[in-house]
């Protein structure tokens, strides 16, 4: 078995050479099959829970028509700034099918959230305070972002929690419902967020375990019955070929085995369980479509593609941290069976030296000409995209389940990158 | 002597609340004064050269407002992509006034290069029959880029220059000036990088030294005789008040004594001296203005302003790095003599937990509504900046020489965030 067989692409050469006939490269082409799928995984994987909801992270794919296929697979969406509220009021999505998860907010945000009738999930204590003041008193359902700090440990990218600035304390919490509950609201939630991109399925059964355990004690000492509690997102996804994805069904069953151990015997069913993933929703489904346009051979041996860090910032972002970190999987089309057995550095024209997709990677004997698919830009990919050096975002495109494929993002112009310019004062 | 006498600031916290009354925060700064001083210094410190030039890296500060007072300092445009070459033509900097230094080149940009009569500068030998095929011919002038790799040892931010994929190697070197000469150019240019942020002139020294040994070679040995030698950028700035500026009097003496050295008695005299900065040109006379909007006390204390990394990426993005790196100073307006007795972490609003200005800082303790003024962000400051998380890039304000204020950006609205979006089909 060779690496490609492990990685498989909805689409071939032919076709993509196709649609390269409509869109010249480089762009994004998502997998509308395989983001359905993988959405119905989720949802069954959970389905012994009455009132499960994944919130979609609007920040990892921030586009309306993935947006829309989120909402019609039962996703509502986790959006935690104006421009992502507005962009799931335009998809449809609103009321408590939007949980807002922001930090250091501006009020214009939280009135806005209110309106839409979004679940208002506070980071701070001081918060409350603030939404009373600025955004016209608190709202029938309030959720909290528990901090737990030294309590517990976060993952490797997450970091420690007491060194996260999000949420509250555990004295905090305790304080929040109570308060909150004085001044009016009647329904309560509670969320954390410990994890990011991890594949160890413990991390999110712990969160349950600790969430499902305040809510016990929420309800013995404060008498405060919850509605949901919010796992978080963070499930990773296998960036490389010899990871195994986390596994969603045996997650949800051991979710369920607490939730039947804990939740039930306190009589505090029925409890929602929400989520709040990304990466691991759209990651996976989403390639990042680039022509080689020059070979160079000096110290090291590279190839050149019409795609650079503007349009996937991962590899060149978390190239510091060591190799293992940032690692985008490259199928050369055509080449999908053919030895890997040439070793260079796949660059963009960006000019920083860490525009790089990948380094010393093997792939098979790239020509000017190919086409280089990188995996797994279907979430934080296009969205973290800049236009450092006078670099264009790119399109993004759909591949239908039909077979057909839907332009859902234009490329940028030059006219774009002028747009917030008056040249007329010079 | 405080801190904050070190840095100074060419505005008070009376002037920026008047600013703020038409501009709401956060919006950059540009000192205008202080860019025109600084740029007469630079030319000063080269004007024994005849016919030095900086190239200023339009990637750093890619405004035009910023560009023209460049221009009018006598500088060029260092240009590497189609929209900077454009943003150059539109400020009326063209022909040999812009240095094209790109990588991974596509062929519009060569042909865009050429009608605007840019000076092209190779990065890889095959380039040159790139550009003979898809760019109508070698121009007259031509430049190259040399990579010296394992014979010189690049600085901390740069790395090593065999690990870069930038420049030809010195055979290539050689080959290439032999074979663009046959191939019609007439005038020819050399050109390195080798620092970036780089506080220590030896690093410059050393590139003269190495361009210069380089230009009698090729005279020498292929009777090539260069128009110029493009020493390129990497001047930093002190982001720590401990640290000191380059000193670029004793710069230019030292690249003096070098030419004169070198140069005038193997009869290269006149040989003209390029530099193509930009950090050091801009960056200390650009502040991003932000004002306090939330306080946070968990595991650690927090001062929530209403910009984020959007604005400002570097303190974000090279934390990873270690503590020294991503540094920028902060000053609370109107608290410039008080005492830094608090420690804060001052955090944006994106949610991502690298989204903090400042880990740890002493600052004088800071109320919702100070205004902080973050320092060094002329440079890398907004041009760098993203739209991750739906957040938006605020205006860029220049403070003119006459002390008014003058709107050379404005800030992005969430039209500008759904512009390449197409909701009709959805």
């Amino acid at each position: 078995m060779t690496i490609d067989n492990v990685k498989k692409l909805p689409f071939d050469e032919a076709r993509v050479r196709e649609i390269m006939r409509d869109y010249p490269t480089p762009f994004y082409l998502y997998d509308e099959r395989g983001i359905r799928q993988n959405a119905r995984r989720l949802n069954a994987a959970f389905g012994w829970c009455d009132g499960f909801k994944e919130y979609f992270a609007v920040k990892a794919t921030p586009n309306p028509y993935i947006l829309k296929i989120a909402k019609e697979e039962g996703f509502g969406a986790d959006c935690s700034s104006l421009p992502e509220l507005e962009l799931a009021a335009r998809v449809g999505i609103t009321g408590e099918n939007i949980m807002f998860t922001s930090n250091d907010t501006p009020s214009a945000e939280y009135r806005r959230a209110k309106e839409l009738g979004a679940i208002i999930n506070l980071d701070d204590i001081t918060h409350l305070r603030y939404v009373e003041e600025h955004a016209g008193g608190l709202p029938e359902l309030i959720c909290f972002r528990y901090n737990p700090g030294p309590l517990r440990r976060g993952n490797a990218i997450i970091g420690h929690p007491e060194e996260a600035k999000y949420g509250l304390t555990r004295p905090q919490l305790f304080e929040a419902y109570a308060s909150s509950g004085k001044k009016g609201s009647k329904r309560f939630g509670l969320h954390t967020m410990v994890a990011s991109n991890e594949l160890n399925p413990e991390f999110f059964i712990e969160t349950a375990r600790m969430l499902f355990d305040l809510a016990v004690e929420l309800a013995e000492k404060l008498g405060v019955r919850l509605d949901f509690v919010n796992l978080g997102g963070g499930i990773g996804i296998p960036y490389w070929p010899d990871e195994k994805p986390l596994n969603l069904e045996a997650l949800g069953q051991a979710v369920k085995e607490l939730y039947d151990e804990r939740i039930r015997p306190a009589g505090l069913h029925p409890l929602r369980v929400y989520m709040e993933n990304g990466r691991c929703i759209t990651g996976p489904y989403g390639f990042l479509v680039t022509r080689a346009i020059h070979e160079k051979h000096t110290y090291k041996d590279y190839v050149g593609v019409d795609a650079c860090m503007a349009n996937l910032m991962r590899p060149g972002m978390y190239y510091q941290e060591g190799k293992r970190s940032g690692y985008h999987h490259i199928t050369v089309l055509g080449k999908e069976h053919a030895p890997a057995d040439t070793k260079v550095d796949v660059v963009g024209s960006l000019c920083e030296n860490n525009d790089k997709f990948a380094i010393d990677r093997m792939l098979p004997k790239v020509e000017i000409g190919d086409i280089l698919v990188i995996h797994d830009g279907g979430a934080h990919g296009h969205s973290m995209g800049f236009q450092y050096n006078g670099k264009l975002r790119c399109a993004e495109l759909l591949l239908r389940e039909d077979g057909k494929v839907q332009q859902i993002r234009r490329a940028e112009t030059m006219d774009d990158y002028f747009a917030t310019l008056d040249f007329s004062k010079l």
